[in-house]
């Protein structure tokens, strides 16, 4: 199957309350290989320093749905057979998997490659990036899993790349029996991943990458290395301890089992980027400086 | 005076033998401030990993004076009173900064805001990026100094953020006498730079910016971070002192005082999104992979 392939940027900050995400999805897509199919854009809301509002339990509630229905619009007048996904925050990936799981007939499988297993609910956190897995399994927040047309099924879901969480995530992915291979379990071979999708019979796939499961050692644009944090401000919060080379093999021997339908890139945070950016623009005869 | 300012893009990598400073030029490009006079591009010829000669004691001699002929050729055609340069390594300040005080009659300033003083000759490296203020002052290598028809008086040229050097280096900047102000004596105040301003006279003032000049636990897209060296890789080198805010700082003092003409923002290598760009083409659906 080829099919027609969706590029969407969601260049969504407010699942994580981090205006930061905006600019890095902008730089996200700039750094992408050119598309080879259509590209839209989902309308989000520029960050303006003004801060976003606590609503039920979850930061920005109806702006986020806002956003999702919107997603979800596109999605259905594209209708592509495949999407690759740019954010933006972990959420962004929610309409798109769902859209997928429709497509595909409730046969999706989803791996979710992430040092965080995004089953949070808003009992444990405020933030709608951290509870987009769940979601997508129809657990959590009514506002969100309505939009969830398809429930995607839990054996049909596979973690790599994460290694600890906190406990209340720990009970719901053993309550839910959720599959994960930690990084040391991926360092020389893709075999747990690839013997799931052939456990579960699975066609198709989407892959859901959050770049914080790449140890900020090699990658150092992702939320825990932001420069202003104090040194202790991520204490006992896992970090990534993959390599890029190892993520590029998992997807790669993944794509040749199966057919990857869906790949979301997200929480890209270029620091650098963003420091040289505002520097610049303070500078005398090149900026306002 | 407001003037024409030209924005003038160097991608030239083959002054420090670095492919990435090729690919960070047209980064920095993209994350500037829009600009408001006219952009020029340098040609320069696109790195394709097939590596550079070392042509009597100077790496890719031939095609360095070539792109340094065409920034030349750009600027007589523009004529413009100031430049703003986005590098590409180092040298690319050497034709705009020799045009600047062609321009200004030998009555040019350059504040040299950088971790290494770049005097070197043929006799100590072969990357003429390191060679390129000694070039404006007409020191060093024949082919670079007779292509800077008024040379830069030394009691005119002053370091930023300098503080330590090799022997040779030392020797050289002592032999000239030129001025500095280490990152300690800038952290305050940048009140060395503005009497030296005032002592020379000075009213028009070419800045280099190399980024190395800042400290990469602040800013890691610079040449000392290269996530692939060997952690003894650049033992003995200085790295960069200053802060963000004191360039800052400094940069927009300096403005207060005197007209700043030109200003080249140096040596940008962003790891990361280099990572980001290749890991993206190696990956299935969205790349090659």
């Amino acid at each position: 199957m080829s099919g027609k392939t969706l590029r969407l940027h969601i260049p969504q900050w407010q699942g994580g309350n981090l205006e930061a995400y905006h600019f890095g999805a902008q730089l996200l897509a700039w750094l992408a290989p050119a598309a080879t199919g259509p590209v839209a854009t989902v309308e989000v809301a520029e960050p303006d320093g003004s801060g976003l509002s606590w609503e039920d339990g979850i930061v920005a509630r109806s702006v986020l749905l806002k956003q999702l229905d919107r997603a979800a619009q596109v999605l259905r007048n594209e209708t592509p057979d495949k999407v690759v996904v740019l954010g933006g925050d972990c959420l962004v990936d929610l309409a798109p998997f769902a859209y997928l799981n429709e497509r595909y007939e409730d046969e999706l499988a989803i791996l979710w490659v992430d040092a965080h297993p995004d089953v949070m609910t808003p009992q444990q956190t405020a933030h709608a990036h951290a509870m987009v897995l769940g979601n997508l399994m129809g657990q959590g927040d009514a506002n969100f899993t309505e939009r969830v047309a398809r429930p995607v099924k839990p054996e049909r879901v596979m973690y790599a790349g994460l290694f600890d969480m906190s406990p209340a995530e720990w009970t719901t992915i053993e309550r839910l029996g959720l599959r994960r291979a930690t990084p040391s379990q991926l360092i020389d071979s893709s075999q747990p991943v690839i013997e799931w999708l052939r456990s579960i019979g699975a066609k198709h796939v989407a892959i859901h990458l959050d770049l914080d499961v790449i140890d900020p050692a090699q990658l150092r644009s992702v939320y825990f290395t932001r420069p202003d944090a104090a040194p202790d401000a991520f204490d006992g919060i896992p970090q990534g301890r993959m390599t890029v080379p190892q993520v590029v093999r998992l997807l790669n021997d993944v794509a040749e089992q199966v057919e990857v339908v869906g790949l979301g890139i997200t929480e890209h945070l270029p620091w650098d980027a963003i420091t040289i950016r505002d520097m610049l623009q303070a500078l005398p005869l090149i900026g306002k400086g």
